[in-house]
């Protein structure tokens, strides 16, 4: 897939194949790498978070099996992930801070999730899918922005999982809910999450 | 450690090795003998909030390094059953039901955990024994009267993961709070979970 156009004029090759319309702005690389302990703590939750939502959306839509097999096996490898990423903060000695916020998530969630019957698992993929994408796009900004090289290979490697992550939710939307409606329904997504991108305070956190 | 005294003035060796005062009656059994694929669906759900909740609770006491690493390795384990369980759902030609409530370890949190700053997280845990502990006794009533022989080795094997998993819990609820604290309240938990399984209608469901 070409890199779509971004609403700054720009196009940007961490967002190649990725359904992300506006780029993370410098500013981002900028906080990240003024605070990366405090990226590696967020990093680690958000791998829990990801974990947890598979769990839960197993639960909803327990009788599709293959959604079921897949998201099973795709919160296996978030905690094999969140226990990398923890092994990372140990070895720097760091600790796992509390839980923060989850301002990103839950506004697109709130903006993209609809409530009608035949929507909502559609929805609930897609924004997972998002999620997803735009993690794999940061991992490779943090691959090319960080000085430490272990670190680099490490987010070089999480980018592809996220990526692989990215398209197994929006397989399984197109799948449920027909590849004409997944499309329609990522365009306009697309546009919330973009518009929630631009208007998001940069902050030393993956989202 | 001696199987306690039961209210019903029996002791019962599924018990042994347990916190809990009172046996699930026979009538349990009963119900789920005549239905073993909805226990097993159950059951199956059970593993998916199990591992659900060791991620809440990772999150929750993210600065418990020990706990943390505890509770992801158990929340992998939890998976990998709910795995094997959706295998021997999948091999008998049944589908995942859907979520069904979950009144016992609901009321179980109504009735034991309290909101008081340093008694929340020590009933967390202990409430997590409690509903591992209970699963170890049903499981081993379910290694014994299944007609089933792989079920049975299935569900011998399991009841040792449960209790293992319940001495988890208790063993971080005494390290944290001290070993009286969590011996106290581990006596009081215990007459509450008790009363909740003599006042339920037994059902073909884990709890």
């Amino acid at each position: 897939m070409a890199s779509p156009p971004c609403s700054n004029g720009t196009t940007d090759d961490t967002l190649l194949g990725l359904p992300l319309v506006e780029p993370t702005p410098h500013a981002w690389v900028e906080a990240v790498l003024a605070n990366v302990p405090r990226v590696l703590g967020d990093h680690a939750h958000c791998e829990l978070k990801a974990a947890s939502t598979a769990l839960s959306l197993m639960g909803r839509y327990a009788d599709d099996l293959e959604l079921v097999l897949d998201l099973c096996a795709l919160a296996r490898e978030e905690m094999r992930h969140f226990e990398r990423v923890h092994q990372v903060l140990v070895s720097r000695g760091l600790r796992l801070p509390p839980v923060g916020p989850d301002d990103y998530v839950k506004e697109l969630r709130r903006r993209a999730q609809r409530g009608l019957v035949g929507q909502v698992s559609l929805d609930a993929l897609l924004i997972c899918g998002f999620v997803e994408a735009r993690s794999c796009e940061r991992f490779r900004l943090l691959a090319r922005s960080l000085r430490d090289e272990p670190l680099r290979a490490f987010y070089e490697e999480l980018a592809l999982a996220e990526a692989r992550h990215h398209e197994l939710f929006f397989s399984h939307a197109s799948r449920r809910a027909g590849a004409d409606a997944a499309r329609a329904r990522t365009a306009e997504i697309a546009a919330i999450e973009g518009d929630i991108v631009r208007s998001r305070k940069p902050s030393p956190r993956i989202h």
